[in-house]
């Protein structure tokens, strides 16, 4: 058994095209030996995002706090605290903070295999 | 897309041999058609648990909020707000909510084939 707090996992920055001060900490992942998903904590600065992207898995996501909006082609959508999402694998996606004060964070779950 | 909140979800009672007043919630999973993992919400009244057990497929955890205790074949730990756990297949173990007057939740992620 692997016990953590997710304060022992350090935080690294998110250096895709199109994000913007957002960071990702690995919570359980491949260096967990973890077999078939790995969990992620993103946090997002005031006004960070993610890139508007899409990708061949999933993701499982849990809003922890602040105020965060997923975008689809669709048009944004706000999200509360605790809100869940099921994102499908090829579905575009981008996920925004909208407060110019404070972060927000969520995990982000996906099959192990795109971790690595 | 698949977005909702978690009191969207009905608790459902955890009925297996050696729980006490703990409940589930399927936040993602066979029904939404989640293609690899699911992730549940458990709440445990005050004094709840889960049954000490096992099984062979792993969990990942991340604490929400209570006084969690997680117990192994090598005594109970104390976890905390924003503990994630690797539990690993065939590993024995068992939730304590230790307290006496608050409830505790925790999010715990299995394999999409041990939810069905």
């Amino acid at each position: 058994m692997i016990i953590k707090n997710i304060q022992d996992v350090a935080a690294q920055p998110v250096k895709m095209d199109g994000a913007r001060d957002v960071t990702i900490r690995v919570l359980i992942g491949p260096q967990d030996n973890a077999p078939t998903f790995a969990m992620r904590l993103f946090e997002l600065a005031p006004g960070g995002h993610t890139p508007f992207h899409d990708h061949n898995f999933e993701h499982e996501v849990i809003v922890l706090d602040g105020e965060i909006a997923v975008l689809t082609t669709y048009g944004p959508k706000p999200l509360q605290k605790n809100d869940v999402l099921l994102i499908d694998a090829n579905e575009q996606h981008q996920f925004k903070n909208l407060s110019v004060t404070a972060p927000a964070r969520f995990i982000c779950l996906v099959p192990i295999d795109y971790q690595k």
